[in-house]
């Protein structure tokens, strides 16, 4: 117990002897972090558990004192199941498992944190933390590709224009858009394992900053806890939130994509585009007009990815300049690392039911995909094939385009300007949009074949 | 009340006519925002209160129901004052408070959204927020400004090294860099106080997006509620937001100021500096070692210095590429507000009240200031005084500097280096920190004079 | 001179004495900040030639040595002007001028720099450079301004949906939403005049932090520079970058602005949406597809938004943590101020222009106006006119909505589905875009006299 | 040709067919990127030769057209090893390489670009570089961690205090603080071989959206161009900068790195630590005080971490809200990812060799290793060994720290306020720096065995 006397609220503190009196009221506002840190308790208890068993290991626990502790972990443990106290004096949760240790189980609780820190003891609970939840992420990751890609396969044989820079360029698949999308999440899953394979390094042991004074077994703690690796420093263990800024980083990319994901499917179902229909349960009305349907999910993908952007660089900031061991800054860490995990754990459920409920208006989108100008560069690629160089092939057609729109006739079929041209004539009454895509054959494009050859390739990805 | 019927709980919501069903449970989680937006609640029915004197004004309400709507309103701020529920199960505040309105009021409370929209509405709520805790923050950083003075008026005759590059570079007086601080808050409170400026105007009265279909009278709301001007444009008033971002900007640039407080007391309360004690109710200690007494109000100010960097870059990313109009991405603009605000609320009194239990020791002051090192500049100085261009007597210093070093000898006094040069001799052994401080005189300097000076002029912009 | 002899390239260095030896390459490479700080050598020279008068006022300098020095700095501007060789050996322009000074005046230019540090200097350098170049950048943004204005007034009787969520909402003249962008461009003004005020302040005569130990007259200096006020403390002054954060973040805020007006922009000029059309110089087209036409300068003001967002979180990152007085880790603030300040020399003209040449197309703008669900709103507020609660009106109105699309009748007009409502009846037939303008009167709404006062305080906003 | 005529300049572009006239003054100046993206001249000839030998493989071209189309490429990066002259008209580095082919190769040119759009070209062009420059700096990163390890290997028998929170904490050995930073450099090399493993994904052949309309053989061409894969989804691999972002991102983290290290390193040589010093040609001078050495590399490092923090964010900000397809705004990413590149090129020889070049002061470190207050845990531990409850033990040497401090009276040794404690007594002066850092033999610690494996962990790690 501290030296201050009885243990219980609202006096416990994992600190105090050397201090005249207590911290200033504005400064214990600002520094407990029970409010936000609370989310770990389990891990710090579990942490504390596996304390105890490599504490045993080292003689420095009998194995009573191991037994009590454990039990009354347990205790606290149950305890805690059941919420947390919303008036709680404790610092943190580390100070709140320690105080209800000595209820539970008297004063060997003063045993536990023997030859271990906060530091290196935060560092485990909140690695652990991320990697469970951060397993639960990567399947909803998982869960929103398998959505895309099941609405690629029922959409194969629909047309649609491809833009780029928001024109009209040429006609896809619909598939072949929605793979696009896949794609990206594809490399976020295997970003967001790596992330985490970097997680998944073993804190505990390393003590306040120079190591762990007792002849601690540090890879049965590794065993017991379930990480991969045990640190190899332990200035750095206790110091490094790399991995949360990486996290943090990988999530906003996440976001990132969400949000082209959801600007693609706000353009595509405005009355203005009518390409597609989003599922009502994911619209939302207006209190004051009423024929309102917005589209409120996809836009928050959109605000959050902004707001997951700035806590990619704030994960920065924080270490920028910092010297080296643990310094009070990285404190912040959790609120950046919690806020991320929610973000996520709150858009990709949306996203995947938005698009499983996707129902696309084939009529809409075969009259757009039957838009002319979207031809303007097979046509060019007929003169190349007829032994034109490209170059003026492009010009010719530029030229074709231009005429098409002053004069208001229609730049292919049979009354087209196109069709006057010496070398193209009745082929170009002959292109449309299906032939279009037909030839685009080449790996990773938008041909049935290639589409139907990208469509296994994505099944196998995320199998 | 919505078409669906009965407006208790669980059932009210805004909107839904249009709607077969209601939202999906994990739209609902991802666009609820009471949990956020709450803590507008006062603001929320001030403003639905002036709302109802408008509607009276322009003939929308009859007095009785303006009467009735004006007392339920009340009531509802009676309630809410005793706290939210936690299990409320409205969208937002608005739609909590107009479900309590119809609890208190019956049926009339269909009436109160007439001619108004949740866009104008939350627009305002906000902005009344903002400028009543905007006002105090103003206030805390003023409350440092003067912490800041008392000290400078109290170590005035402190001399103390001056650092550039983290090198000593010449002696000041401690006075001279508190107030270095002091003027980067001055030009902080300026910043807010424009940025508030730039809040304080009214958009009720814009609907969702064109305007009032009702002859309410805008000026004589804007009075009601004490802003100082009215938006001049409804589409811009529902989607302005620019005044959220800035005022985060102007905090995390307080933040980095903080930070930059944080870090020279961090620095100087050292062992190796030791120039100042930080007050021990301002520290924390450490659960593993017991002789530690860490500056975790300074660190944290650091920190959070970093998250609100972010969240600057944030609140400018949200408004990247948004068409005009209101879009739900500005939802997010809330939780880049209250953590802006609640980090200068918590970080503000404890560095306020850090500053002004510094304790300088005098001793370690004195014998850092005569580092003779410190008075390289005035030993070339001397040289100029003598005739020589300052870049040769620059250079002749600095060999005499580099000499000592080689040599083990004192660059000043009567065995030193320079008390060799031909034209130095005696002068060097008269250069001492004093003699330093007080030549410069000239306005801004760190002469006692210019000081005094300066300490009026401080005075006199915080008073 | 230094003390290493020939003050000629590549020797010259204005430090040395005090070093065995020069830096190594590498650290050449990163330090020297020529390539940057070049385009300040203006007003270096302007800054010296002031420093001349200072020092002359001081008694430093003798009337001849003081014409020296101004002849001497007079002819390296008029070298200067001619550009400066791409192989200065320099480390910075300070010094290059410095070399030259040497170059045309001899001996005497090693008299320059007394009682000046390059810490002053360049703040004094670069703040003049920035209130020049934000003059004109400022009269750049006017002229936006008045594009808009001359756009609005061109199209006061244009009407257009209006979009919140990107879905339609309500009618609105297209000049409405020509003033809703010109608003916040004002407020960009204001914010970026108050940043240049807080610029306008002269740091030179703070030496290198503790002030200048040499009696010149600051207040002569501040005049003859023409700054608007005098540094009230030298360490400030020397490591205060707030400045260039805050015109960063001024400037990030005008290019979110303008990605904004692109975005509305470019959906606008789709095919699909066809409202307006870009002029045709201020797009290009693509190497490959003939037909495009692309609104290439629209993105990029969204692009350069989005890095300029992450600039003035740079601005902000710069000062976390760092310990007063000046630090080299300031000199990263002239890539951030000179690449803020290009940015927007490069995106105003374009998006002026831009603006200028918009044609409106009549045709579509009044079919997408005449889609009966943009009068929802109207038809509940018909409700409201005969009695009924608006809540319960947005029900009824909601559910009509529903009905007509889902039996594919009109919402309005003789046979549509609100025709049958006995409190509608005739009154939805009478219901156009054109009612609904018009009753939009209130302050700040779309209806013509609204929208003409506003022109009106519009015009005398940027006169 | 273009249609336009004359493919010599001024007039060579890649598109203009379907325009009236040229672009407009100011849109030019925007958006020509030629000043940026001439840096990928070598990439964009060598990629385009692949082409040729991709549209032979095709049937595209006969033999003597590829032949004719190889060489005058070959000639075009002939011409462009001389240098870029700094007035090409070009709109790009793709547009200039083709106008100079023009020139040697004639009307054939214009088959060059048959199938490929500017889209992929560029994408593979970009991709190209970073690779091999990426590879480049992974080997400066091992460089560092190198000098790290030699200088760990070299002061394996120092010590000195480590410090948490600024303030000392426990004695460590220099090696493991080196070491600390060696670990979290080599996490780096992990994310950037990750992230170049992501870039190594092959564009070319994607057209400008769709696919490539000519049988050509991507995987033929991902050999020639010694890619590891190609990309499954045209619209993906033309739209796809996550691979920009990501390297900016692990870049910023490396910066964030070199700042923590720099910051050690700024600290530990202040004339207030003297803990070590910094080779005299890694360090600059002041231009007004002779006697200043200061370390501007290292402030450099942290300044530029600063920016690069900005830059990851303003990676994601590009992509925010970026409909699907080839924007603009991705132009951008070259100027993200050339700094990125730019600021590590520039950074890590210089930390390298400043690192190489350290110098630790034996005397100052063993001084304040010698500080007893770091024993302060120890002491603790010692008090668990003889059976108290560490928290209690805490307490009790808490109180030592204090009345040590309040009596000046020293913590340890014979006459020290811990002699008289009844359990510590003789125990308390035994204990030292050195036996303090042996007890810390876990894996990770301190203990000369722990380090001696930790550098042969280190060393197999880079080699």
């Amino acid at each position: 117990m501290t030296s201050k006397g009885d243990p219980g609220p609202p006096a416990h503190r994992l600190w105090g002897g050397r201090f005249a009196g207590g911290p200033a009221p504005s400064l214990d506002a600002l520094n407990r972090s029970l409010a936000v840190d609370q989310r770990l308790w389990r891990e710090d208890i579990e942490g504390s558990r596996a304390w105890v068993d490599a504490l045993l290991g080292a003689g420095v626990l009998t194995a009573e004192e191991a037994a009590a502790l454990d039990t009354g972990l347990a205790r606290v443990a149950d305890r805690l199941e059941g919420g947390i106290p919303v008036d709680s004096p404790d610092e943190d949760i580390h100070t709140l498992v320690e105080r209800l240790l000595y209820e539970e189980a008297g004063e060997v609780a003063g045993k536990l944190h023997t030859g271990r820190s906060r530091n290196d003891q935060v560092a485990t609970d909140s690695r652990l933390w991320a990697l469970r939840q951060g397993a639960a992420l990567a399947e909803e990751l998982r869960g929103l590709q398998h959505a895309l890609l099941a609405q690629a396969e029922s959409s194969l044989d629909l047309l649609m224009p491809a833009y780029t820079h928001l024109r009209r360029a040429q006609p896809v698949r619909v598939a072949h858009w929605l793979l696009a999308h896949f794609w990206a999440f594809q490399r976020d899953r295997d970003r967001w394992r790596q992330a985490l394979d970097r997680t998944d390094v073993l804190p505990l042991g390393s003590g306040a900053i120079a190591g762990c004074p007792f002849p601690i077994d540090r890879d049965r703690l590794r065993k017991r806890l379930a990480f991969a690796a045990v640190s190899p420093n332990s200035m750095d263990a206790v110091a490094d939130r790399d991995w949360v800024s990486e996290l943090v980083y990988v999530a906003a990319m996440v976001a990132a994509h969400l949000s082209r994901l959801a600007e693609d499917l706000i353009l595509f179902s405005t009355t203005e585009f009518g390409f597609v229909e989003l599922p009502e349960a994911y619209t939302t009305g207006s209190s004051l007009m009423p024929q309102k349907r917005n589209p409120d999910g996809l836009e928050l993908a959109r605000g959050r990815a902004a707001r997951l952007a700035g806590q990619a660089a704030a994960g920065l900031n924080l270490l920028k300049g910092l010297a080296s061991g643990y310094q009070k800054d990285l404190q912040e860490d959790k609120t950046l690392l919690f806020d991320a995990f929610d973000t996520l754990a709150a858009l990709l459920p949306v996203t995947r039911e938005t698009v499983a409920g996707l129902r696309f208006n084939a009529a809409a989108l075969a009259a757009a995909a039957a838009d002319p100008e979207l031809l303007a560069t097979d046509l060019a690629d007929e003169l190349v094939r007829r032994g034109v160089p490209f170059r003026e092939a492009h010009g010719v057609v530029g030229e074709l385009v231009r005429q098409a729109e002053e004069t208001g006739r229609p730049l292919l079929g049979p009354d087209s300007v196109s069709a006057e041209h010496p070398l193209l004539g009745e082929s170009a009454a002959a292109l449309d949009a299906r032939t279009s895509v037909e030839r685009r054959a080449a790996a990773g494009g938008t041909a049935r074949a290639a589409v139907v050859q990208q469509l296994a390739a994505a099944r196998a990805a995320c199998a």
